[in-house]
């Protein structure tokens, strides 16, 4: 297929790899140009802007750091979804909020154009694997015709529904779950090792017994240990993502009173010079509050 | 060994059943007698009182469904502390506060007599089925000495310590980690379903990605369908475990928000009736709250 | 002086009438055009839009429901910006967002008139009376320059600083402060009702002793004996001026605990259907909660 | 009348003087035996023992630190309990818990003895200046029979309830509402200061509008300012008064969110080594989460 893709960061690129890798035809677009040119050698054709990419193409991946970035390159005169042809199809796999994915869906229809929201599991490393999991929601027929460049990026594709705003729902309710393993494990370490138990052993019966999920033993490792590197998902992309749960929340009218727990959480925490730490560094607040 | 099993509940009666099967000679001793008389068939002896259980044994267990249970068949004159013969061991199995666990340390100690805390973790089919994860702290050399009572219920044994109330504590960190599960995806389901996203489909999505753990699987299916029968913990019971883990973080000088939230959360499905329900039920003031 | 007034609701209509009674030249324009013809026979001259009620006056106040409202009339072709004469002041009298308050400072410097942030505390009874408290920011000789205006609709006239935002921070503080007083008092009634406690002495006692503020009397009686009419500020509106203050909040770097869960029990109550009752109405989401 | 007085810190001694000049024949007693000589220069009988100073008296009151201090000179033989006279009356004045008071009107009523609950509002100043709020609750003829008592140590009694436990239910709703207005407090003014609102204008609007009470100008002075001293009531104090009222509310059934907040709070000021400060430097904790 002929793809676009815009948007280079540490999860677009593998993505974009492995697209080609798959034998797709892929254009890519990304703002700082250098990341765009190292995958010519992959096989890429470079766009100057992300109309470009798009143009021509019969699908178009976006994979941006938030809603306005999303906005800036697709609203407005000679831009994306002006340059995308009828028929065509935008596959919005960043996390974005529900209200822009509603926004996307219907502007896209307007022009005749198609929509799916398509967020990913999974981290960087997951993304240059083709290891990520997608969360489609749209149309059943897009979803089917785009299979094949979900298989190129991922270990397994899920649907959400047929209204694309679903996907972003279970990306966002995804990410919230891993915030309240993050609270939950500070908590409880906080305890451990305030009450002299070691916080490596009790990491051991926990992830032993009933908690094997690998993201139990990452995150777990992480805080029991207090190290916080690698940076995998910066704290204030976190934030941002709990941000997008709570607006869904309320636009939906539920309280979600963990995430809003959570909020402050990373509030503190980024009042406290950690923007730029990886997300699970969030349990220093609660290490903090205990005078540890 | 000689040993003796005080508390014959759902959970007790598996295990005492079980270190039956194992070859251990069993005396067994339960506040209402036909639980204990239900057991003779398998080979139990069955005691008076739990002091009688207790003397001549090399070690007794101790399953009971609280602190004050604990304290009353334990302490006082002619009870389980003055008969357990110099040299045996108590084995406390039940969840149990960690001061509790900390005062009969010092008694046991006093009496020339040993002292372990074994919590378990699983339900009463594991414990059926010699499933337990058996979380022990004590003396290395009791904890080997009693390894053969541990391998008799449960499929792995942990060491969380030296001093016993460690194991006391990581199992209270264990129960508090379930609660952030129930009371975090209550919340992404409210979410989910005021969104219109099916909650099974997003059940399997978050289940067969991120979160494939049988924890997710089953506290999942039951918050997102609402079905919360057969009970398997009673939510009065969540609300005492919850009310010892913020014992226990008071004492140890930490503050736990999730922990206090999950307090309100079942303070509030008590006052409305649901503390003979299944722990999980908690989500139902989640949903509640949502207009749902 | 010449006085241009846009907004009149339950609040807006009484300043704009102390303002005519007070001498001054006032004419008002209303999206519903009945509620300003209203206030023909008081001596008020009627605009077709805000941009005619600005143009020409040497002060304009704004009293609307929120930032989108106030946005809509201000910005764009031929709106109230263009149309106040260079050296005029706009008065944004209403409850709005730190942000916008930052970008009217802005965007009036940028033409050559004044802005004041001038929100008001009082209920419309005290908006009728002039009886208003005026917290203004901005430069100290507009201030100055608008004292016989804000003398027409208030009691007194605080000034929160030279930057017009931080008179929006402080009317979103003192809102923020209320709502602490309403759940609080919810919760200390739900204790007192389930303990047996007549609330009415409660208050009485509460009141008499610690808390002689008007504040605690009034909202008190509202909790304690669950009378919620007249309406006197909508549930919905508070909800948004909670928004607002965890809005600033976030900007500001500052986690907010009691907002967050204020937010919670806002939300529950607007799903619960109460949006348009009284905000103290809230506390209702408090009684449910301990069964009651 | 022939009154005793039991526990004589910054408030009780106060309280006992302002007993004896309104010439009462008061015996006094504290466990440390100089605090109770310093009054007799006033007029006081020193006793030896607490049941000492109930013995022979028509009253007796208990002003002690807490619970456990209460028991102790209560409970067991010849203690206070035993040595009150029949017809005579226990006027416990601390801040003890629901479950105590409950206790002791059964033990006092099994005994022929009477008891009323009668804890005050106010600071050792008020105590001295005899400007307590009494807040009495039992039955009526007891209470007019030692109304002269409280006309003598404060400037009003109120009646709560005709069972003891209703006063302190009272009481600790007092209690907590001031830690809602010290923690919304610190919160406004964290937001405050990161908004570059100066701290004391900000006091000064709030105090000169909404919220006119001594209570907001006072713990709103210290909040602003962060000055905590003198203390006037020490952190651990209104830690043990915050348990109190959530174990009432766990006793009645009633999630009380702003407490358990509160409860976190001061978890995170007491691991941070602010115990013995004045309770309202819990505002620190919301400051150091703001990176202030």
């Amino acid at each position: 297929m002929k793809v676009g893709f815009v948007g280079l960061g540490a999860m677009g690129s593998g993505m974009a790899r492995n697209l080609i890798k798959a034998g797709h035809n892929v254009t890519v677009y990304n703002r700082t140009r250098s990341r765009a040119d190292e995958l010519k050698p992959d096989g890429a054709i470079v766009a100057d802007t992300a109309a470009q990419a798009a143009s021509g193409a019969e699908a178009v991946f976006t994979m941006l750091a938030d809603d306005h970035a999303l906005e800036e390159i697709t609203f407005g005169a000679g831009k994306l979804l002006e340059s995308l042809p009828a028929g065509s199809v935008h596959l919005s796999a960043s996390t974005i909020s529900v209200r822009l994915s509603r926004r996307l869906t219907a502007a896209h229809r307007e022009r005749g154009q198609h929509y799916l929201a398509a967020p990913v599991f999974g981290r960087p490393d997951a993304a240059a694997a083709a290891k990520l999991f997608v969360v489609a929601a749209g149309p059943q027929s897009q979803i089917e015709r785009c299979q094949p460049l979900f298989s190129a990026i991922g270990q397994r594709t899920f649907v959400a529904g047929a209204e694309p705003p679903m996907a972003n729902v279970v990306k966002l309710a995804g990410n919230f779950l891993i915030t309240t393993i993050i609270e939950g494990l500070a908590e409880s370490f906080a305890l451990a090792r305030k009450s002299e138990v070691d916080p490596g052993q009790m990491l051991e019966i926990l992830t032993g017994s009933l908690f094997p999920a690998p993201i139990y033993k990452n995150y777990g490792a992480m805080v029991a240990h207090e190290k916080f590197e690698p940076v995998g998902f910066k704290l204030k992309l976190g934030a941002k993502d709990n941000r997008l749960v709570l607006s869904a929340a309320e636009e939906a009218g539920v309280p979600m009173p963990i995430a809003s727990l959570v909020r402050d959480q990373f509030l503190a925490a980024m009042a406290q010079g950690m923007a730029e730490d990886d997300w699970a560094a969030v349990s220093k607040v609660v290490y903090k509050n205990a005078g540890l």
